[in-house]
């Protein structure tokens, strides 16, 4: 399985991701889930995958190859609004499906994939689209300010108690850590390293990118706070009235 | 959907429903989700449902209805042993999916349901049993003293990280709550009242009932302080290094 989110605020966009991939228990490999696309000063696209990752890879492999190929056909580097490398990327996914779904299908491998896409084209606001297995998209606003996709719920909780769209960077950074470590906790198919990423509004640049290893002591250090934090806020909570008919 | 979960304790068990019932979002009701079957000083069982209604009620309904028929048959109140109980129930769960199910089926309507069944008879210890829709069973054990049942990877993780053998009824029962709040703040088909009992060990009574609605001042406290405090915890996490290459 996988875990990916990403969280949209006025300041920019938060990504991250983990890193597990499983085919079945006794078959659990590495693979990041973050591809980054970056002209610096002109544009940011930031990729996240789950689903079958045979589907994911080849349709990512697609879309950035035809973005070299100069045949006239818009690409990621030539859109001039990023709804429409959404539609690009949600095209090329079906594409992909179209060619390998029918030889999964017959051996009943759920070969669906979706995306979160998000960052900024100069001469538009930052943006962040949801593309679903079937190649549709709809994009984050204020009312719905993240994305998740993948073994989603576990991580939910605590991002619908924090994220606002006036969050910081750093704040919403830190909820998705707190988000990963819930996945991570209750669930074995969703597992480290995460890639973190923080981009923000009008930079143009992915400079603020972390790579969550093991022994990574910040996180480390945020799991055990965060931990021992809420077994104080829980011992903290009032007993249950007696109520003995 | 629904949210039940169980708790077995070295104190007892702690049992917890909410009472939401959808067919579809334009289709929402209230039905209570959990069954006490009690006969003091000799027998307490409880029974939470999860799943298509029209099943859990007939399966519900043939097992109490049974045990007063007196045809020899073993029944809830002749078993010397909630082994025995739970495999009747799984029994009357197949009984009725065998004759609903094709009617149910040829209009792709789910009718898969499942139970949580606990309590103690005389002569032995408390148990708790996840009965599966094809009714078969399993059992509580030390290294896996909860079982949840529906709506269950939000309310997860604080199970998760609270909930061991050996914390009190009163603590798993708030743990409970705090888990049903985590689910009913990410998803609106999970919903109050909540019924919560706690089963205390050799008791053989159900006297620690709550029926928690929306204007329950405990609760209402409870929710505050924990997302305060949480928000606290959080807000005391130490920032990310900055990071950049």
């Amino acid at each position: 399985m996988t875990y990916c989110a990403a969280l949209m605020l006025e300041s920019g966009i938060v990504f991250g991701s983990d890193s597990r991939t499983n085919a079945g228990v006794d078959d659990i490999a590495t693979f990041r889930k973050m591809k980054v696309f970056e002209r610096s000063g002109d544009r940011v696209m930031v990729v996240l995958s789950s689903g079958n990752l045979s589907v994911t890879q080849a349709a990512l492999t697609l879309f950035e190859k035809r973005s070299h190929a100069g045949d006239g056909r818009e690409t990621l580097w030539s859109a001039t609004s990023l709804f429409d490398v959404a539609n690009i990327l949600g095209e090329t996914l079906r594409e992909v499906q179209l060619k390998e779904g029918p030889y999964l299908a017959q051996d009943n491998i759920d070969y669906s994939a979706s995306f979160l896409m998000g960052g900024q084209i100069q001469g538009e606001e930052p943006r962040l689209f949801h593309i679903y297995s079937q190649g549709n998209f709809i994009e984050a606003t204020r009312e719905t300010p993240y994305f998740q996709i993948g073994e989603t719920k576990y991580g939910k909780p605590i991002l619908d108690r924090v994220i606002t769209p006036r969050i910081s960077l750093k704040d919403a950074a830190k909820c998705l850590l707190v988000s990963f470590d819930s996945t991570m906790r209750s669930n074995i198919s969703v597992g480290l390293p995460i890639d973190l990423l923080c981009y923000e509004r009008e930079s143009f640049t992915t400079r603020h990118q972390w790579h969550i290893e093991e022994n990574d002591v910040y996180f480390n250090t945020l799991r055990k706070e965060w931990s021992e934090g809420l077994k104080q806020v829980f011992g903290s909570l009032a007993d249950l009235p007696s109520r003995e008919p």
